[in-house]
């Protein structure tokens, strides 16, 4: 019972979040995308690009299959200065789309219990010791990835 | 213990996004403060404020205590656009170190149990149907929030 209250609260900013980023790359055109968030900062496309890279890592994280766009991993993640961004954001907006869907089910299919197996970055002998590096820890920190870049791209709104 | 363990995972990310905040706020000057985060966008001081404002109205919520620093509600919550800021950036910079004191102060001698309690703002009817609007809940809430304007204040830097 209690898990379930904790599950649900974590899962709850998720979806908060999600809806909330969502929101905002919908209000804007791939025009708009193209421009940086504040002068000499990020552009959209590249935050809308970074943000799918880092759900799409956690996949294998929380044990739910393999990264889906590893093309992504280098520019939009490790090497972003190369800027060798060849997706168009229509592209992006749909891998977006597509990589929070199957997160989404995944997460609808976890038991509660689940939630607090060790994920995948950490090894059996640390979990021991540290039980709160749990896969339900990887949401709440990932939540808190997206709002921070959240309070980024809500600028490309007039 | 598993509880305990939810608890540590709420309030990690809690400390952490705080230190991420102090880290960004104490490598700007006063001068920097007065910038907006972006063009047209809120300034460094109005976010400290802001953020002050939102952690100040934690302890009434939380069942700590009352608000500290009432006359911060209007100017860098309630009505922003009056731009009737009175606070030097060396006083909010002292507000936010206090009340981020007070709420650890408080947090630190919580029992686990109680952070399934409900807060000040649900009603008792309301909070046994949805056992989720707990105080631990409003931990979760806030560091999302303090990470979306991190996401911002980060841009004041050079």
């Amino acid at each position: 019972m209690t898990n379930q209250v904790f599950v649900k609260m974590a899962l709850d900013a998720w979806h908060s979040k999600i809806k909330e980023a969502d929101s905002i790359f919908n209000s804007l055109t791939d025009e708009q995308l193209k421009n940086e968030v504040a002068s000499g900062r990020n552009t959209g496309i590249y935050l809308l690009g970074h943000l799918t890279v880092t759900h799409d890592l956690m996949l294998p994280i929380l044990n739910f299959g393999q990264q889906i766009y590893q093309q992504l991993t280098g520019p939009y993640n490790d090497n972003p200065d190369a800027k060798t961004y060849i997706e168009t954001a229509s592209e992006l907006r749909q891998y977006w789309k597509n990589i929070n869907s199957i997160l989404a089910e995944n997460f609808s299919k976890m038991p509660a219990h689940a939630w607090f197996e060790k994920h995948n970055s950490v090894s059996a002998e640390a979990f021991q010791k540290e039980l709160h590096r749990n896969k339900l820890n990887i949401i709440i920190s990932r939540t808190n990835h997206l709002s921070y870049h959240n309070g980024q791209i809500v600028f490309l709104k007039k």
